[in-house]
């Protein structure tokens, strides 16, 4: 009979509830990355992952390492992290699960392959959305140039943390897969029942802000034929995209006009100026790009038929990110050896997953997300959930480890 | 031969050039109601209705009032305060018209009828829409709870401003007669390529906010099908009004969205809230109740197919208002013995007429708008046009001072 990781699970949850003390306020939990209670928590962690018998450190940028002693490792992280009203799970989740894994491991320590546990920095973007995950895996970085919202510079924020001189970087000959646990952020496990998943890709997504300029008129005077109203022809794309979407992407794909303004506001003032944000996700990207085209398609007839000059912006476009199949496959294998057939989906929300996977055979497991809620104090996962998805985990990665790695 | 008005056309230009350096701003003129510009532009006034053998004083509010000496009189009036940015006409047209009038007036000065002139207070509703002629009038007002948009309550305004103790009062046993020059304010004249118009109704007005409550959700993670988007219903319903005001209101209605704000607003973010403004107006009472009962049914409509909830709440419904036909067929006949047919057009604007015509024979008199362009400092009308609708108001003056009175 083969080792396996027995994991502890009120010791997890006793984790998860300590860490979540960290920058807690009236309106959830705020460890904004560089914040104080950031700083607090990845000390916190670092000690944690060295009571765990891992050499743990932090670098310059605030990524806790925890390093196990074997020659190679399964990386499991996430991030600890969170928005300004974050929730208690969400990155913290993944971090506390490479603990836990990381410190119940007991199989041949000295042997070939053990757990490494990573607390990425700044997935959330205070200064750059996988800031953490960037950096550990050596992609080109140029911090000079990052400003938080509030405009401190990344160099005021990184010398009043004062993490650490070291850059720990993914090292290809030592990890030989990475595994992203995380909440889903959304309903569709609830939906369907299921309290596992297997992320077969996280989504890209394409971004535009679209500015239309017009005139101002008096809305009483000005007849309805000799306008000019910028509004107009914006209501129309957003109209447009949310009743295209079905039709022209995916059954997965998702769109959002999550921003809309009006200048001068006015009741009785026509529209001067108006301007969007729209997104559009889905895990293929040809779908985005069939997307994208019929977008173009739909500006350029609105520009035809209003007197409104509209541009449009690209601001964000990112590719779909597949999973490592084999890996994938060992995670629904160990979700099943449990009795717990777990539910193929895609990643809606972006995550580490998204940087490593282009260097590393990643793969991403899901537990449910209370009424899809997350990114606020009402993100609640069932406790049975949260420990059910950490011995899922401990199995893939005894399974990974009796097998003596990843499958090709 | 009968007698007639001949007005100083080069006096009228002048004296509106010397107004509109009151309040003169780098974005236009502001002589906001109360504010020192608007005062000393006061002041100016009732010394030059003084200078024009006229009565003259400001009473408490601010209207500043010139009477002639005669028992009766025709009134000519409209306001001199300007919104924020207004521009050199506007309100002060009316009040030089009724100036230069008063001042050429040389038509048996012994005998029962002469010219009234009046320069409101607050057309543009800095405390509250036609403050001036709502006082003059003796309707209802309650100036306790009068606040501007910067919180000055009326009272502190009113002893800021001193203008005087008086309350001046229309009488209809001396006032035969009330006629409001005004410029256009819209395209239609210029597009019609008259230089006159007659009004014949002030528009009335339905105006409504809507708020739209939905649930913030993830809009990556989130499916569309469970989403409870604020925005989505708000987006069909501004389309909806411009699509359908054409259909169910009259060639004349109009409408317009002037505002819409959406919450968090966050591009990732499914709105949680929505907020727009609406209105429509028409110069028939029977075709805003028709408007307003298709919103009201399109409304039940997207309450049905939205998971966000709906609610419209009725911010401002004025009627319109007709102007005296006898009035105005006089001020037509007048236009064309000058030679200049004029338009009849409705007023979507309102004007202190508004408040008038609900107690004393009431006409307007319309010159054009160059680009139909208004409250902005590029409001202009060409000097030529400006003296030509002096004219046309001196001749009518002058008919329903020979012909004795209005005919019935």
């Amino acid at each position: 009979m083969r080792d396996r990781i027995a994991i502890n699970g009120s010791r997890l949850i006793a984790d998860l509830r300590t860490l979540a003390e960290f920058g807690r306020t009236a309106n959830g939990i705020d460890r904004t990355a560089f914040s104080p209670a950031d700083g607090e928590a990845r000390r916190w962690l670092r000690e944690a992952f060295a009571a765990a018998g891992l050499d743990a450190g932090i670098d310059a940028i605030g990524n806790v390492y925890g390093r196990c002693p074997q020659r190679r490792a399964i990386l499991i992280a996430s991030h600890s992290d969170t928005v300004a009203t974050g929730g208690w799970l969400d990155g913290a989740l993944g971090v506390c699960y490479a603990l836990e894994i990381a410190r119940s491991f007991r199989i041949d320590p000295d042997g070939p392959i053990g757990v490494d546990a990573i607390a990425f920095q700044d997935e959330e973007g205070a200064f750059l959305p996988c800031l953490g995950s960037t950096s550990f895996c050596g992609e080109p970085l140029d911090t000079s140039a990052l400003r938080s919202r509030t405009g401190e510079t990344f160099g005021a924020a990184s010398a009043r943390a004062r993490f650490g001189d070291a850059a720990f970087r993914l090292n290809r000959n030592r990890h030989v897969a990475f595994i992203e646990p995380h909440i889903e952020q959304g309903p569709l496990l609830e939906l369907e029942g299921r309290r596992l998943g297997i992320v077969d890709g996280i989504v890209g997504v394409r971004r535009f802000s679209v500015q239309s300029t017009g005139r101002a008129d008096h809305a009483g005077t000005t007849p309805m034929a000799v306008r000019a109203d910028a509004a107009l022809p914006l209501f129309r794309l957003a109209l447009w995209l949310h009743r295209s979407i079905g039709r022209i992407g995916s059954e997965r794909s998702v769109c959002n006009v999550g921003a809309f303004a009006v200048r001068p506001g006015a009741v009785n003032v026509v529209p001067a100026a108006a301007e969007l944000t729209l997104e559009f996700r889905d895990v293929d990207r040809a779908v985005l790009t069939r997307i994208e085209a019929a977008l173009d398609a739909e500006l350029g007839r609105l520009r035809r038929t209003s007197r409104a000059t509209l541009t449009a912006t690209c601001t964000a476009a990112l590719d779909p990110a597949p999973m490592h199949a084999g890996l994938s496959a060992m995670l629904r294998q160990a979700c099943n050896a449990l009795g717990h057939p777990p539910l193929d989906l895609p990643s809606g929300a972006f995550h580490d997953a998204l940087v490593m996977c282009r260097h590393v055979p990643t793969a991403m497991l899901f537990i449910p997300s209370r009424g899809g809620r997350s990114h606020t104090s009402e993100e609640d996962t069932a406790e049975d959930d949260i420990v059910l998805g950490c011995e899922a985990l401990a199995e893939a990665v005894s399974r990974l480890i009796n097998s003596g790695g990843l499958p090709e």
